[in-house]
C-alpha cells in the first residue's frame, strides 16, 4: 500500500471532521492502517484540523513506535492500534466526542434501530460499553479502551463488520470502516441517528426498536452479495 | 411537456435539498412527472446532490423501466412511481430522511395540526402510516411503500391535495405537491412543523389539537378559490 | 417624517429576518409608522427578503388602503395597524412564526422570566393571549388577531412599552418597539429566551420565575432614566 | 507586561465570541490582565464585535477607573475585578448568555461531570451560586456578583484553577483561564458539556455522575505536571 496515498486519505478525513460538525477544537481524529506491513497512519495530538498538513500525519506500528513523523500521535492512538489487531477487516477508524453520540455514552445506553436510517448502515443495536475499571483507567488506559470495546462486540455477539460503531461508557463514540473515508462516514450516520433517537424517545418514550424484517430488507439492499442501492 | 425543463425541476430541487437541511449525504430525491405521458424524471441512486447535472437525472415509465439517461434511477422510484397512480393531480414527489420528521415516523405517531403555521400548508393531521407487513418488506417493498402511503389515505379519508405528505413508519417521511418546487416546499413546511411539535409537547404535553375554525382560516386563505395570500 | 427613509428602516429590518434566523420561506413580516400621518410601511405579501428593494415596500393608511406602493401588503397589515392604534409609543412591529416562540404559542403558555436574559427586555411574563373566538375567526380575522392582543395586555394590566411582544395562541409572536430596528431586535431575544425557556424546564422542571428585586434591576440598568448600560 | 499586546489578545477574544457561537449581540465580554501593574483590559459596553478595534478596549485599574481609552467599559467591570483580586491565577475573564449554559443557571442546577468532555477541562462540578439577596442587588450589583461567586468556590471547596468556571444563578455563565484565549476556549468547553448534560438527561433522567477515577485520569492527561496530552 502507498503509504503517501494513506496519510493523503487520512489528512482528508481528519479536515472533514469540523465540516460534518463533529467536532470542538480538536476533539476527535481519524486513522488508516496499511495491512500488509501492519502501520497506521493518524493524526497528531491537539493540532487543529485547519493547520494540518499532509506531513503532520504520523505513522506509528502495532507497538505504538512513531515510524514516520516528527510529532506526537493522537493520545487515542493505543485504542486505534487494538481495534485494527482484532477487528481484522476494517481499514479506518474515527473519533471523535460529537454531540449527541457522546450524550449516549454518558447515558450509558444502548442506541436501538428505531428506523431504516439506522438500518441502512447498522444491522441492529449500536452498543455502550460497560463501565472501564479502575484498575484499566489506571493501567493502559488508551489501550483499555479498546480492550473493552472488544469485549463488548465478542460478549454481545456482535459483528463489527455488520455494526461499526460504539458508545465507550461515560466516553463518547468510536467508529470504524472499510478505509478512513468509510470510518467517517459511519460517524456522520451515528451522530445523526443518536439524534433522532432523543427525539424519537421525547415524541413516543415507549417506542420499540424496529421491525427485524424491515431491518433485514434495509441493511442488506446496501450491504453484503445482494445490495441494489447507489451506482454499482 | 418538455422533458428538459421537467429534468431542469428536479435537478434544482434535488440541489435543494441540502440547502434547506434537508439530507444528509444522498439521504433524499425528488422527482416531477409528465403526466400527458406518464413519464418520471429522478434523481439517480446514490449520487452526491453539489456533483449532480441535469443528464444525470433519470427518465422512467410506469413500468419503472429507464427510457432516458445512462444511471439508475433512486431506489424509492417504485415508491414515486405508485403515488403518482393514485394520486392523479400531483406533479412532484420528495422523500428525505429529515432529522424531525422522520423522528415522528420512527415514533410511529401521527402530526397532529397545533398552530397556524401547519395549518397554512396541512388542511389536518399528516398522517402516520402502519407498519408495513413482513410480506410486504420481503415482497416488492419499495413499491409496497407507497401501496401502504394510499392505503393510509383512502382508509382514513384523507385528501392527498389538502394533506401533500406523510411519515412512513419507522422509516421517513414522503411529501409531494403541484410540481417537484411545491413539493419541496411542503418538505421543508414538515420539517419546520415536525420540529415545533416536539417542542410544543415538551412545554404543554397535553396541548391540544388547534381549533377546527381557525385551520379552515388558514388552510383556506391560502389554498382555494378565495385564498388571498400573496401577490396573486 | 420621511417615508422614503422609513421604508429603507422596514425594509432593512426585514431583510435582517431570515439573516436572525427568525424566518422559514417569507413567514415573517416587519412594518415602521410615520406616527404625523398614521401612515404604515410594510413588507409586501408573499415576496422573498432577497428579492425584495425599497420600491416593494407598501404604504397603508389606518383603514388599510394602500397610498404607495404597487403591490398587496401583508395579509397581517390590519393586525399591525391594531397595534398602532392602541400602542401609541410604538414605531415598528415585526411578526414571524420563528420555532421556539411559536412553540410556546402552540402550547398555549405565557413566557414567565427566568432569567436576566429575559429581564434585560421584558419587564416580566411575556404572555400568551386566549385561543381567538370562532366569529372573531370568521369575521375581521387579522384585525381581531390585533384586538384581542390588546385585550390581553389590558386585562392583564401588563404595559407594552416594557413588555414588547406577545404569544397569540396557536399561531405566534407578535413583537413590538419604538421603530423597526427595535422591534426586530426584541424579537431576537424572544426567540433566544423562548428556547432557554424550554431548556431550563428541561434540567428543572418547577423552576420559579426569576427574583422580582433582579428583575427590576436589570430591566431598570437597561431602560427608564436611570439607565447605565451601554455608552450613552 | 505589554498593554498593546494585552489588548490585541482581548479583542480577538471578544471577537472570537459570536465565531463559537456563544452570543446574541452584545451579550457577552472578555477581559485580560496585566499583574503587574492590576491593571484590566476588557470590552467597552454595548458595542458590537464587528466593529470592535483594539483602540475601542477599556484599560480599568482595581477602582474600575478608567486609565486608558475613550469609551465606557462593560457594566460587568466590577465582576471580572472581583475575579481576578481573589482568584490570583487567573489571566483572563469571559462572560456570556450562551443558550446551554445560561439554561442551567436559570434552572438553578450545578452541572455534575457526566463524562471525559467535561472531565478533560473542568475537575469535577460546575457549581451554580446561591441567589443574590436583594440588598446584593440593589447595593453594588455587579460587584457582589463576582462576591457570590468567589464565595461559592470558597464555601464548597471548590479550586477555581480546577473548575474554571460557574453558573450564576438565574444570570449566566462566567468562565476564567490563564489568559483571555484560555477563559474563552473554557468558555466553549462549558456550552458544549452543558448542551450535552441536557441531552445525556433526557436519554437517562438517573446518569450519575462520572467516575472518580476516570475524572481523575482525564483531567490530569491534560493538566499538571504528568500531562501527555498535545505536543508538549
Amino acid at each position: 500500500m502507498d503509504m503517501q496515498k494513506l496519510k493523503q486519505e487520512v489528512l482528508e478525513a481528519n479536515q472533514a471532521l469540523p465540516h460534518y460538525g463533529l467536532v470542538t477544537f480538536t476533539w476527535g481524529n481519524v486513522s488508516g492502517i496499511d495491512r500488509e506491513n501492519n502501520l497506521v497512519a493518524i493524526k497528531p495530538s491537539g493540532v487543529g484540523y485547519e493547520e494540518l498538513t499532509v506531513d503532520d500525519i504520523v505513522v506509528v506500528n502495532f507497538e505504538g513506535e512513531v515510524v514516520e513523523g516528527s510529532l506526537k500521535p493522537s493520545s487515542d492512538t493505543p485504542t486505534h492500534i487494538e481495534l485494527y489487531k482484532h477487528f481484522p477487516d476494517i481499514g479506518g477508524v474515527v473519533h471523535t466526542h460529537s454531540s449527541w453520540a457522546t450524550s449516549w455514552a454518558q447515558a450509558g445506553r444502548d442506541l436501538q434501530a428505531l428506523g431504516t436510517t439506522h438500518g441502512d448502515y447498522y444491522y441492529g443495536t449500536i452498543p455502550c460499553t460497560r463501565p472501564m475499571r479502575p484498575e484499566e483507567i489506571k493501567g493502559e488506559y488508551e489501550k483499555d479502551t479498546g480492550t473493552v470495546i472488544i469485549e463488548t462486540f465478542k460478549e454481545r455477539r456482535i459483528e463489527p463488520n455488520q455494526v461499526p460503531g460504539v458508545l465507550v461508557h461515560s466516553h463518547a463514540p468510536f467508529n470504524w470502516g472499510k478505509d478512513p473515508a468509510d470510518a467517517l462516514h459511519n460517524a456522520v450516520v451515528l451522530e445523526e441517528v443518536a439524534k433522532m433517537a432523543v427525539a424519537t424517545y421525547q415524541i413516543n418514550a415507549g417506542a420499540p426498536s424496529m421491525d427485524q424484517t424491515l431491518l433485514d430488507k434495509h441493511f442488506l439492499r446496501k450491504h453484503g452479495k445482494n445490495a441494489y442501492y447507489g451506482q454499482k
